[in-house]
């Protein structure tokens, strides 16, 4: 089969042919439909990583064969699949808090090989129905940055109607969902970005507005009147500001990885201000089912930027580098 | 002026010409516009009420004199009240808990003089800015029922986009309101009622389906597969049916009072599905404000059943009696 | 090997000679040391059980054989047994709500041979450290009464230090522990019981004072000013008083069934003082290793009844069924 | 009647004679008997203060005068006196959020004299029943440590019996009052410092164990095998160690402030570890009451480092400034 592969040599990933992964008995394989590209793929490309790997971890697409041990699919069944894989052992498994776990591993890495491929084996209990609303790219779009921010906005933030929102950095996968989800609760939400194209796109999808970074033509506080309750943070930058801008009483989520960076920031006003910085990491598996629930309910469909052909993976990759994209750029088979 | 009175000898409501109160120091007089009528006034139209009071626990209008002690508020401001005082100085208040308070009344009964009147007076905060998007009558609407199901809701249920959740006994105005909220965050919301009619105009408003406990003809389990994750309930009926339709794991909040009805339950189902039971009255000011923050964002606008003249009140009076409203009962000044 | 097992045919229990069970990959076979009698032995002895089965829930002992695909035991390591086991696979597992499981299942019954039996076999997931403070029979006292009041008071109640509450029917062993833990922490600690005795040795146990249901020489409520912050109850007849005894947004914690007891209730009651009313049954993993943490921090050690060896059963089940005891009966092999 | 005031000039506090306060409608006048030195008194002493003012925010005494709306306490009667005056109607008041009152003051400074004097006025809810089991010097100590503590550890931390607890520089007031609590409630309390004196009094108190942070003599992190469920920390070095020492899913409370240090720190275990951190500050009225309702239940007495005649300030504030204190210096009228 195809399989879109890192190359420790050279450090970038390489379409090749490898065989298809055969199956434990727990396990099911995936004819893969579609796979979308996150900021995880980008990360883990760098010179530190001396294996080789197959790429993805999200992917939608068609149940081809089940392990003996597996009861609830059968063959030709379309499934969405989440990319996190945990032990169920652990004390944190056993608390419930899967992306805590001691001895899990994503989809897409050395542990476990990725969606970015023909075929893919993953754990049933990793498999889920494909909401029927939705095509396999646009399911294949949803899991790693749904979770995300379903986890950041429900489970950590707890954010509630008529609340206001500040989401710092829009036009990735998980601000974006942030955003459809935040505006369709009834939360007032606002946006930062360095792009006036990026911020006039979030208010077509619900931001009452927002302000940009770079030129800093606007005051972000004269947008909400006491600072905001609830801020989405993702990068260095944000979280100085995002505690600058929070409210008495607010919350920040902080739900990726800065790298290198690491910020000073104002310990006294987060004392005085009394406020909660709660870091998020990826989703648990009882938060998968939940966000389906509301996706089926709410007959919610991702933002996709771009799709594009597996063996075009360069550009989506390139894309992602220049930060240009405005959702969730996906592969098909 | 004019005030709607209780009669305690004809245990009735009645027009009469009172005085205009004389406020505070911390207190305003409001021009009542329109006033809401609630299953309250029903209640406290019996004959153990051995003195007689105005009438009304809703209203909006517009501020014609402020105590001289109040900053916050000046004449021709347009407000809307909320209804319930308390006494912040009790350990439920200073909890937040206004809705316990030791000391707390109701705006429309014995401790004060209620809104079925051209003029009212309350505490300057309870009084807050009327929203934009709705006229008097429309914000009339909002206070005590809107309060009821916001706490029901948001504070104890603490329902989640997706989750699903049945309103036992739909077509009165916290039913509604629930319906409302409900599905705009994503629930899944299914209704009871004995009336076909209003299960019809409650899917219009966002139900997936309900069933008729009068008639009987659909099983309510059927509806949603392993049971309901929030209950709503309001009828001495649907405590025991409520427990029995609730999910595992599942949360029932009863809202209102069941007069003398004393149901049987089965504890053991309770204990078994783990269930929780949750008492909710009314509302707190903070609950109060966030309700009316979340309504500016979605633009809510409750569903008003009727409108009458103030002096026409005998027709609303009955209308709830019935039980055939759809919304609402709005009496306009 | 020994085991004490439900004859279908007698509707009792009876010593039995049978096979020491062989493990499967992911199991451990224990060599038990001691094994506590609950209600729920009591409960399964009854006509409607047409099956044979091995009794027993709680145990403590040595392991003596691991599955091959266990890692974290080795023979001779002296351990407690969780006497809950669940499914690790349906929406309550992965939500960490193991004592909801769809296809649970607990020691001692049809579906699992319990530990009134020489060996038993159980997953290696469900085997912890015995704490070193204590004896094997101390520490088979522990896991379904000890997991019980933990998740009542702790994790459904959520009682915090200073609280008051009332234990409904003090001797047994979820309320014996509820009473050493909520006293520990600095509730003020309340109970109720029909024996006079039972009363006098929770006072030397850190109760504040009781009283006797049956008697009725004190008032409850004179006991604590306006009423009790937490009730724990396990009878019939205290779900009805409890809502009576609750203060204004008290938290009732039903932990045990009534078997065929329907009681009415005053929801009017539940509605006007915003009682919760929570069911709570059994524990989950993450709550055992939590209450096996805090035996090991504050050296609690359970109070037992009566030792007894495991052929002198007999004694055990009929003092139970006298409801004689206070604390738990334990057998030891 | 004598005070100690802040001179603005030399930038010191000195002894001046000035009037005994007059009381409004809703105030009591106290007759101070003791009063306790808080960090607060010695941050307010600086040239960016131009004002005087009467010192101390903690107390404890005897009413000896009533407003006339007063109706809950009469002379004679033995208080201890909650530092924090709030306006009881912005938004966070209404929340039950005293101390991040949007007009709010706490006694001993420009808004409101404090009770570093013969006596002092408070409004009536300010003022509670002095513990019975306590002395005025030992009740004078509790206020504002004890509920700084009690916010951070049971409002904030949520700290659960048996969770494993850090306390990052053990010494001081609020830190003492934190070890003692969560001593008692059965958390596994470590403490840091820079003296191998106050750990071992620490240890004496309830403490496992401690590490100095000077000789770094001991790993922190062999203390507790996998990090800290909570940890309070309390300097500018400590929030940087925090985030390393904290388990995974750990909470951090910052009760402080650190003045003008600014620390980096490294936002991406914030994130990896899923931490939360949780700044608090000072207790609400709720607060004042469930932690006054513990020490009665607990008997909990204060560690006192010291006790000085009220002309004798300078020394308390002397040793304070030299950190040497061990418990809370009280000075007696
Ligand atoms: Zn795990
Ligand atoms: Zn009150
Ligand atoms: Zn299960
Ligand atoms: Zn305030």
């Amino acid at each position: 089969m195809r399989a879109i592969m890192y190359n420790p040599i050279s450090v970038e990933p390489e379409l090749r042919e490898v065989n298809v992964p055969s199956i434990g008995e727990h396990e099911v394989l995936i004819k893969v439909r579609a796979a979308a590209l996150n900021h995880r793929d980008l990360h883990i490309t760098n010179p530190n990583n001396k294996k080789e790997f197959i790429y993805g971890s999200d992917g939608a697409g068609e149940i081809i064969e089940v392990g003996k041990s597996v009861k609830n699919w059968t063959k030709g069944d379309q499934v969405i699949i989440n990319s996190q894989i945990s032990c169920m052992e652990c004390e944190y498994c056993l608390r419930g808090e899967h992306s805590l776990c001691d001895a899990g591993s994503v989809l897409g890495g050395v542990k476990w090989p990725g969606t970015f491929a023909d075929y893919v084996k993953v754990p049933s209990v990793n498999a889920a129905p494909k909401p029927i609303h939705l095509s396999y790219a646009e399911a294949a779009a949803l899991p790693l940055a749904l979770g995300t921010a379903w986890r950041a906005l429900i489970t950590k933030a707890k954010l509630k109607p008529g609340e206001s929102m500040l989401i710092q950095g829009i036009g990735g996968g998980v601000a974006l969902y942030c955003l459809q989800i935040a505006s369709a609760i009834g939360a007032k939400v606002f946006v930062s970005s360095g792009s006036d194209d990026k911020i006039r796109r979030a208010v077509i999808l619900g931001a009452l507005d927002g302000f940009n970074y770079k030129s800093a033509a606007q005051d972000p506080m004269s947008l909400s009147e006491k600072g905001y309750d609830v801020i989405v943070s993702s990068s260095a930058a944000s979280i100085e500001s995002s505690i600058r801008y929070a409210k008495k009483g607010g919350r920040i989520v902080q739900f990726s990885y800065l790298g290198n960076a690491i910020p000073q920031f104002d310990i006294d006003a987060v004392m005085g201000k009394q406020l909660q910085i709660i870091g998020s990491a990826m989703h648990t598996y009882s938060e998968f089912i939940e966000m389906l629930r509301y996706v089926e309910q709410s007959k919610l469909v991702p933002i996709i930027s771009r799709r594009l052909p597996l063996d075009h993976f360069h550009e989506g990759f390139k894309e992602m580098e220049n930060g240009n994209q405005f959702g969730k750029i996906v592969f098909e088979m």
